[in-house]
């Protein structure tokens, strides 16, 4: 496939947080799946690469979901009246229990595939559930997508219920090692495996420790959820005698970043000395608003982790979240910053357009290496967005077409997406 | 046009505020534009009538729009990074200036109102601009839709820019007066006017005074803003001296509801005495939680009004807000209900997804007499949804096939609409 081209329409990403880069009628080069920069007009030494002209359209980086449940999907919206706890139980777990059958799960990992397809996303890490097998069917089928994906079989082997809980701590582990060989023998070429103890009420101290040991053989990525909600907070005390705080639970495993790169989902309640250990680990914090909301957790307070300097990107949380959307993601984290800032007499100010698109684009993206920006070097991940269903009589600004783009449009106004070089869609 | 007819479907309906009423595969009955109740089979009385077979769909009752500004519309999701006050004197107020423009109106209306057909809302209450020909205009093309809707033209005559002010109390009233007369002579079917003093801070004494006057001799209802903002709320009382609250200084001019139903917009920030005084005047409250998010106003303590037995309805309030859809206002609600309940120690359980629903169809649509219920007596505003797009594996019941559509539906899924017996869509 030609990985070397370019694009033309109104370019626009972000330049740094508090600002973007806008250049309307830009030409915006991909040289072998690498983006080399956008071009008031296109450079000599391009002249001739393939073009295609995407006219009065916008054209913006690629979109990361930091954290979503793929077996999820199917089930959102239905049934959110309830804490985290208790939704897990009457919702999640037994909807992921049916993912035992593989012939379910690849119907289900289908309906949610078509749908991210025609999303703005381009990359997304994402859970499984404890079955290795329908797991790895989420990643073969990721893999033909072209979407660039973490992929994690969940580990899981207490505090659940028999339809979904591991045997033991050393079969869950037997099993996840089988998997990994198993994706490193399949040579993906967008799809990766990241470990993934669902959270610490769900793994014995004696999983924690042996995957522990998978983390350092094979030098995986982690990815978990931490301090999202108060009940949940109160049971880790419980559990874990002697942490100082949740992040503690799982740091004292080295699943906690540090040496491999994590992602701790939520951190809706953490205490200081928790948020300077994220910061001293270089952990990736997935601010999910949505699923925050709906699962009556509270907000994160993002302003003050912006301010410490923690790396952060945005999660759907499907289906704790109820849409894939990572534009409604950005909506819906503005809308939660702004509540903050008026409930809680503490709170700094809320978050910005210009600062929240960035943690969508950037923020999330730069778990992947460079992905998110259209500055030279980056992974060529683009989205082309047409606006002209979205009518108004008065004229506005690219900056004001995309603000508009993200608080209204849907998946018809997505026309093209590029990832790596490849156009998906 | 037949008025008398029936739909069958999977009918489902708010019985009480706490429960829906269902009826798989069951006939909707209309007689004349009324609805005469739900069937399991076709009553012998009905047999003969034609009858539109919407198979697996789902059939709904309408949704009212309690509160939303048209002009506003088209320049909605833009620049929502400030408070109300700030909010009206960069975007809202130079934008509705250019209402003066009746052309301009009428292409800005036509957006709105394709958009609005195409929606669940079956009735609107709307604000106009100050333009008194502009606004009849909005209610002209508004009359072909077939959309039942009150529509305002707006009073202000102080605080605002010299290009949306009018020039004397007694000007704004006698434009006012003209333009009730132009109304009441052109004897529209679906459209009504409603009194529409902007809010305290736009309106004078001596127009307040005048519109009193009005509201009197054609028999009006009433439209306004009311404890939205905490800076707004605290000029009021600078305003306003001897009033106890904000909505005292409506009261004192007999525009509070009491003798005439009376809308207020908001009511975030009320405090008790006005509360009460909101109960023994009937006064709708218009709850608008997108809107009071995006302009960070805080979160109207719905549950509390419940409780107390104040009527209530949801509004979008566009472009504080910025989407029509009454589906997203339910989940805004609940959202917004969920994150009070979590930040505000004090605040009583979230509303839940039934009595959200009830605001939306029946607590809105009592504005406008019997309307939002498929109760015997009650106009015919129905909704025909198709929810085949929202793929899933496992079963659903009907139930939670509309959880699904409110969370998830768009445009798209809008099968067919009748309003007052009448199919508009």
């Amino acid at each position: 496939m030609e990985k070397t081209f370019a694009l033309k329409g109104n370019i626009i990403y972000s330049r740094t947080m508090k600002q973007f880069a806008v250049c309307e009628n830009g030409w915006l080069v991909c040289e072998d799946g690498i983006c080399r920069g956008v071009f008031p007009e296109l450079p000599e030494k391009y002249r001739g690469i393939p073009v295609t002209d995407y006219g009065d359209r916008l054209i913006i980086p690629g979109l990361t979901d930091l954290h979503v449940h793929a077996p999820q999907y199917t089930f959102r919206s239905v049934g959110l009246d309830s804490e985290l706890i208790e939704w897990l139980n009457a919702h999640a777990f037994p909807e992921e229990s049916r993912f035992a059958d593989p012939e379910y799960a690849e119907k289900a990992y289908r309906i949610f595939l078509d749908d991210l397809l025609k999303s703005t996303t381009t990359r997304v890490v994402t859970f499984g559930t404890l079955h290795a097998e329908s797991t790895f069917r989420l990643m073969e089928l990721l893999e033909e997508t072209g979407i660039r994906a973490y992929v994690g079989k969940v580990n899981m082997d207490r505090n659940c219920p028999p339809t979904l809980c591991e045997e033991s701590a050393e079969r869950s582990a037997a099993d996840t090692e089988a998997w990994i060989r198993r994706c490193l023998d399949r040579h993906f070429e967008n799809v990766r495996p990241i470990l993934t103890p669902r959270f610490i009420p769900s793994c014995s101290d004696k999983l924690m420790e042996l995957l522990s040991i998978l983390r350092k053989r094979y030098d995986l990525p982690v990815q978990s959820h931490l301090s999202e909600n108060p009940l949940e907070i109160e049971w880790v005390k419980q559990l874990c005698p002697g942490t100082r705080f949740y992040g503690d639970a799982y740091d004292r495993f080295g699943l906690f970043g540090g040496d491999g790169p994590a992602i701790m989902a939520h951190c809706v309640h953490c205490p200081d000395g928790e948020i300077d250990l994220m910061k001293e680990r270089g952990v990736f914090v997935a601010h999910c608003p949505q699923s925050n909301t709906a699962l009556a957790s509270g907000i994160a307070p993002v302003r003050r982790y912006l301010d410490r300097g923690l790396k952060i990107g945005l999660g759907s949380d499907v289906a704790g979240g109820f849409t894939l959307s990572m534009f409604r993601m950005i909506v819906d984290a503005i809308q939660c910053s702004k509540l903050l800032w008026r409930l809680d007499a503490d709170s700094p100010a809320p978050l910005s357009f210009e600062e929240t698109f960035f943690l969508a684009t950037v923020g999330g993206g730069s778990f992947f290496g460079k992905a998110g920006s259209f500055e030279p070097g980056y992974e060529f991940d683009a989205v082309v967005l047409d606006d002209t269903s979205l009518a108004h009589p008065q004229p506005f600004t690219v900056k004001e077409r995309l603000e508009r783009l993200v608080y209204l449009s849907d998946d018809r106004n997505v026309a093209a997406k590029y990832i790596a070089g490849r156009k998906v869609l």
